[in-house]
């Protein structure tokens, strides 16, 4: 049996749970290697399995390391979950509406036994975070507007274009929406890209997913003046915060060290949203580097860190790396900040 | 105030409830006409309000036609909405981790208020999903494959030529990712493309996002005497099926027309999915066209109709189209089903 599997049913042991179900695709990959395509429960328990749909079958009897059984109700499923499980663990992600069908069988608590596993990478799948990282960074070294100092195409445009050399490159896909985003716009931290043509600065947040592992990096190309003023002092709060990351500290320290360096030159409203964020599998994972989140940092983890500021109306600059955390915390990939 | 939201107030009205929380993304554009990029909940009531992450104000203030506040906690959201709420329904899909904030504070019951709204589709609704779809069938004859029957690519770079198409021809974004897939590969339903060469048969399911909203078709290409006789049956029954689609019927009426004449040539067992789905600002919504969807059939409805034959290990064959529902069901786009 697989390791993660052993860990979680430690877990569940020690809360006296005697099941555990899962919908969440993500995690459900993470513990059999099987991606649903439509939908799936997994049950975790001393015979684990996944119950899935009919169109799924061939592939999840090809993928998966755990049990296949076809979906045909949740009637017959709990019935069958029944005979082994009292107390059954859920996913805190899991919809109300499904958790209402298995309510009046089981004694069901919300846990999160997947997730503090996730966060904590092997190397195996920092690797694999490290390849996608750098088949989004080459891909961004071939667009047009970085090799050629090309502009004056659309926006929507050339975000494809980058989405074109990442598969070219072996991406899967984009690890999210390509946000390529210039002028005005590049204030909305989550803009997306527009037919308009590229003006300055411009905001480029990108990522390739490669062997189910996403990447995610941000580079902003200033031109004016305040635009360079507001980049240094982004890349300040990017650097000092990376060089100051260290296992041990709360997730929330991390993200003060960022907001305080970003308040003191006055711009601590502008930081609209968090340091950083885990991934993985996922683009977002848990933990954050908010101001709320008290996990403590641990080897292995492997977050971003994306400062940003954003000046309504006229523009915003972010500035983000994954780092991969082991004594200290190791940038992935060779991108420069400042793009020649 | 919009109809919509003051139909949700009647039926909130009828069954006692004083507040209606949202946190699904298509539900809270749909009712808002502001999409969430990161997080929202919106609580219908008297005086509507949506709570957004500070990231998403901007945005948030720019599009929404109901009042928007920061979010800040949980604590003071409970707070503010105590003042004027004991009775809240949340969406069924609202995640258990979510509920379990509210539900020390308010009598909690899941019901859907939304969905069955969304499911009826305004004549500009099915305007934008005929746009739509014209986007994406426009791009569909625009790649190599069909334009010069220019085979030997890889599945993969000719998925992308076509989500390249679709955006030159203005969709925001395929709207979901192309199913672009051949031999053996094709008995999978939702098959994702791989970087080796096409072989035969080529199924190709793909669909635009314009103005909010998706289109969804599949086609496939057949060569062979066994793919024709197949593709024959499964023609068969997406015309007939769509032929015979009428308001009052229920929707597993529907996908038994299909699945009947499907298992009359004894390929039954092989039909592994719904016959259909209802699409709009998401590309799977409610109601399905499955054989336990007890839904009615209603005018406005808009749908997919995609019977499929897959042949473990040897090829599949499916055909899809999206019909608006009138006095019948009508056919968006004009793509013929067989490809010259």
């Amino acid at each position: 049996m697989e390791l993660h599997i052993k860990n979680i049913l430690n877990d569940m042991e020690k809360d006296g749970y005697d099941g555990y179900l899962l919908a969440n695709f993500s995690n459900i990959q993470y513990l059999s290697n099987y991606k649903p395509t439509s939908f799936a429960f997994a049950v975790i328990k001393e015979n684990p399995v996944i119950y899935t749909s009919k169109m799924d079958l061939e592939i999840a009897n090809r993928d998966s390391t755990i049990e296949i059984k076809e979906f045909e109700s949740f009637s017959s499923m709990i019935d069958d979950l029944r005979k082994s499980i009292k107390k059954l663990a859920i996913e805190p992600s899991l919809e109300y509406g499904t958790y209402e069908k298995f309510r009046d069988d089981f004694d069901i608590s919300a846990v999160d036994f997947v997730n503090k596993q996730r966060a904590i990478k092997s190397p195996k799948e920092i690797f694999k975070i490290e390849e996608a990282t750098e088949i989004a960074q080459q891909a961004f070294r071939q667009i047009k507007i970085i090799e050629k100092h090309e502009y004056g195409a659309q926006e929507n445009m050339v975000a494809f274009e980058l989405d074109k050399y990442m598969r070219e490159n072996g991406a899967s896909e984009p690890s999210f929406e390509t946000i390529l985003t210039s002028g005005a716009n590049s204030s909305l931290p989550h803009a997306v890209p527009t037919p308009d043509k590229i003006t300055n600065p411009v905001l480029i947040d990108w990522g390739a997913k490669y062997n189910g592992y996403c990447s995610d990096n941000t580079r902003t190309l200033v031109y004016t003046e305040k635009q360079h003023e507001i980049f240094d002092i982004v890349a300040e709060a990017h650097n000092k915060t990376i060089h100051k990351i260290k296992p041990g500290m709360e997730c929330w320290e991390v993200d003060k060290i960022a907001r305080d360096i970003i308040s003191e030159y006055g711009y601590g409203d502008n930081f609209i949203h968090s340091t950083g964020h885990s991934l993985g599998l996922d683009i977002h994972e848990s933990p954050s580097f908010s101001s709320k989140d008290k996990t403590i940092v641990e080897k292995g983890m492997v977050m971003t860190v994306e400062p940003g500021i954003y000046l309504e109306g006229e523009f915003g600059v972010r500035l983000e790396d994954t780092v991969a955390i082991d004594n200290k915390a190791r940038i992935l990939g060779k991108l420069p900040l400042v793009i020649e």
